[in-house]
């Protein structure tokens, strides 16, 4: 069986693994008060251009994304995202249990349209009952999005003067950022996130580690005493260690963007070769998630030997099925794809 | 100015403030251990044909919606309402605040089609990603709608089998039930809420009370320690005789209905006028609220006269404005509107 | 039976109800828009020497208490209480419903000693794990407690300056205010409560209105949206009128304080009565709560011509039972009480 | 530098880090769903004694404790604990943040005292104000406490009956478990917890792993949809196998039970040298965690050559610091501290 169905199927990268041993019996604080923790924070810092951000590991995406949007908005303020955006679909309700309401607008590929965010603040600051309504306080984005698509700079950069004009927050979810980051397409890089974004978190549990995301804050003054909401969240691991240790290999010798680009090429691979196939795809996706259009009735057959995501019906005769390459990705294992499509 | 923008301009009907007036300096026991409380308990189980039904007395709309959702909910459930509806639009969040996602559907003219919520509820069955998402807990109804419309007895009966059938609660919320109950156009009645909703109001502040809902459980399992739940939901009130005195005397002597009537009645005789004189109307709303189309050029002369809802825009040329009658409508205010309009 | 049990027996001053009976068929702007609300805001401002201060009407002790604490304090931040304090005992958990955690401390009747909450203090912060703990984030007294005892001004100041050093706020329960303020024994004024508290409130439930507490932020800037939070709690009246109203009438002629006087004036007669027959009190109480100490074998006896709270047991012999005037006790009852002892 | 300020210092046991770099590049499906959770949940299961029993992976105890207890809580109900409890005091509010009141009782080296839980619990059930105030809902234990003292498994029966009596859940924090069934001085065992607990977790960060708890629901129709509550919690891990390849290695030949067993043996000859040197202790700890008695002049130079944990002051001239042994301890570490000693 051949596996394409997501990019979180292995552990992690063999050189996170082998530091992880490396240090195993070493002796270090716990919560994160490790030097490991500090080397990997400086690093992020670095690349991002933004000395003063302040970073802060977490475990997983759904964690991230409910901790960091509980600890930006007040009580009464909701966040606006696309309608297929993960908190609004597969996190279980994880914001609204944090007792703000999701705000869902229309997409594109998963990609929040600026227009139609400035138009729904336009609309909400001159509505008269506003004073009943949930009030928006963050434009949460997806890069790459759920569909594999990416910002444009000047995306980013129009949301993130929005954000400014009308007092909200931009968070940017980069559960696959390495992905997007790779992507021969993008003109989006680290330090422009971090001119542009309030708070925005590098994926980890995809792209090489075995679990953790880093979350920066660009203003160190935003998220005061996060630690402590990290802790109260259940967020906070006694051996934090774990998580400064995988960010400090993945940012060492640009491993992580040198997986990252591991991943987009067998995508690319991926991609030219089913083009030449005769395949039509959904979208041309730039990065490590794919989106191909097969008949309903070769679905079956391709489901004994490869292992897809089923996505969402295309037309009554056609399925769209996600083809996902990970770091992990072999050229062998898409070769062999490609043989049995 | 004629006054027609909303159905709580006024304090109380006479006979309610004069029931608080002669029982004023009786002491009475604190918290709704009143007798006032339980005779009115008593009448409403008496309407509803539910005899152990178990009755609680609440401030207001926002509040009752929160507390009985959050009451029947688990954690990980939501609720599935018309985008429309109030929980959605226009309580500040408050369903979210308490934990639960709303899960909006469409509507027409407020009312959700049964097939929709079965639909929902089959698709999410079906999905292999539920684990994963929000689970539809609850199906809230408004009844009038936010548009004043209607649910058909065998619609309602619909509901009712579609919750059983995927273990939902149904609940009604009856902000203007009164209206509703006595349109001419309904087959609706109390036993049948009873019958088919797991919790339903019956609205005091919109129809006749200076404040109060009445919230009916028809089974009486059904919200253990709801008592203790209201209070920490700040929902108590330490004079609970005020809500008591007020239903006791809207459920003697057939007020709340005749009330209501009379509210139809002029809704009826304004509907019939605007007709006569080539007003056009969004839909035929079978209630208290009507909804008219204006020419926009109209809207500002209008307003300096007579005081309405703005509602949405119909086309680029006329919008929909709200006229609601009250149990407090007058006649003359109905004839006065007539000569204006 | 004569009844002492509380001071929330009757309906309202029946000023109060007369003026909700003159203005009830008058047409006036939902949710405290009304010329009634601002003219009660107006008046507590001008007692308060407050000209900025931001006035809200809510319902209930509770619902306050909650509503205020929850909008004043960052998740991950507790409010300091006497362990007896309300919010820690007879509100069903709404504070921590909310969130947040009651930190309680020792008290005096009900009276939190300055020093305390300083110790308290200076310990967190000394504290090398306060990170991972709750932060101290308000001082919450009640003025009188619950034994109706009362602070000093030079307490409050004291509580004030404590509070500015340590950067908490002071909230300040004031569901009794009125009979504090009436009491002989207080040097405590509302100008007083301005200048030293963050938020208080003027209790109105306890103190002649049917429902409502106005709540008072000396400083407009504290809470912003405020109103937008209380609809979402459920606690906005959709009649904002009734409260308006009320307060309106209350805070006319000095009203309040007069019925809060006669309050005073009874239980001072109460317990010189009392004293002349030989009854022991648990302290001396300045305000309309007094605490006898009682022989447990009378206690049936008495039980049947009058009721009384059950506080606590005193000795193994004897218990102490509350006895409270309000501002509707008579005389007459006084009398006819201290003939029955 | 000698470390023993406490059980977390370093990464894994060698064979749980051999375990995941074996597997590292086998794909397995996400969430929990693969073998070597299935594998370890057996493993659980049997050595329970429990087969119908629900095991989840968790990543912390804070964690675990705020998930269990709201998932078991109703709205209204709180949960009795030791005030030292870690829930109490150095989980920065994670179980009122989730909406519930911990109810502090009074403890003996962390250990809650049976009676005194059910003198609460029969108070509260005589109190005619209880439908004010929260609801014991559940007792939390923690075995070992914070102390490392040890309930035994008759205390544990007897908590389990008041709890069967009172209908609440008794709930056991393991963070230590293995050091607690590895003593000498206990005859507790895990059928046993299966048998008198509700819900209990057996904690690996602390006792071998990189991190992960295993939460034990012996019976399965307790927690329905905890699956789906984990994930709205942000605890699930995408790459679950990380837990259970964790789990499946601490529970194969006995491991977990082995490294255990040798944080005792080191504790006990701790003790024993320290004894013949004359210290005292401050009580006689049976497991891991030792509470030694040292004259203030000398924590200074002690802290020179040896990281202790500052525990509490003992008297004017003493202080109690903790010093902790774990599976990583070895006997030249404990030799070497006893010389310096």
């Amino acid at each position: 069986m051949l596996h394409f169905e997501c990019d979180y199927l292995e552990g992690a990268h063999p050189a996170v693994l082998e530091a992880l041993l490396q240090t195993n019996m070493e002796k270090m604080p716990g919560y994160g008060n490790d030097a490991s923790c500090s080397r990997a924070k400086e690093k992020i810092r670095r690349l991002c251009d933004a000395d003063q951000a302040d970073i802060h590991f977490l475990s997983g995406g759904t964690q991230t994304n409910a901790v960091v949007i509980q600890a930006l908005l007040k009580p009464w303020e909701g966040v606006l995202c696309a309608s297929c955006g993960h908190i609004n679909t597969h996190e279980a309700g994880a914001v609204e249990a944090g007792g703000h309401k999701v705000l869902p607008l229309p997409h594109t590929f998963g990609k929040l349209n600026p227009e139609d965010a400035e138009q729904y603040l336009k609309s909400f600051f001159q509505d008269e009952n506003r004073s009943h309504m949930v009030h928006p306080g963050m434009i949460y984005l997806t890069h790459p999005t759920e569909f594999g698509a990416l910002y444009t700079a000047n995306e980013l950069i129009r949301f993130s003067e929005i954000c400014r004009r009308y007092h909200l927050f931009l968070y940017l979810d980069g559960a696959r950022l390495g992905y997007g980051l790779a992507s021969p397409e993008t003109d989006v890089t680290l330090p422009l996130l971090a001119r542009t974004c309030d708070a925005f978190y590098i994926g980890g549990t995809k792209v090489g580690a075995l679990l953790g995301e880093a979350v920066v804050f660009p203003d160190p003054m935003l998220a005061p005493h996060f630690f402590t909401f990290v802790k109260q969240q259940g967020a906070l691991l006694a051996k934090g260690r774990i998580l400064g240790i995988q960010f400090d290999t993945l940012f060492t010798d640009d491993l992580y963007f040198r997986i990252s680009r591991s991943a987009i090429r067998m995508a690319e691979r991926l991609k030219e070769g089913l083009r030449q196939k005769g395949y039509r795809f959904y979208y041309a996706s730039p990065t490590n998630q794919q989106f191909l259009i097969v008949e309903n009735n070769r679905l079956k057959e391709l489901g004994e030997t490869v292992s897809y995501s089923y996505w969402e019906p295309f037309d009554d005769e056609h399925t769209i099925i996600r083809l996902a390459t990970s770091w992990a990705t072999s050229e062998k294992e898409v070769e062999q794809l490609l043989e049995l499509l």
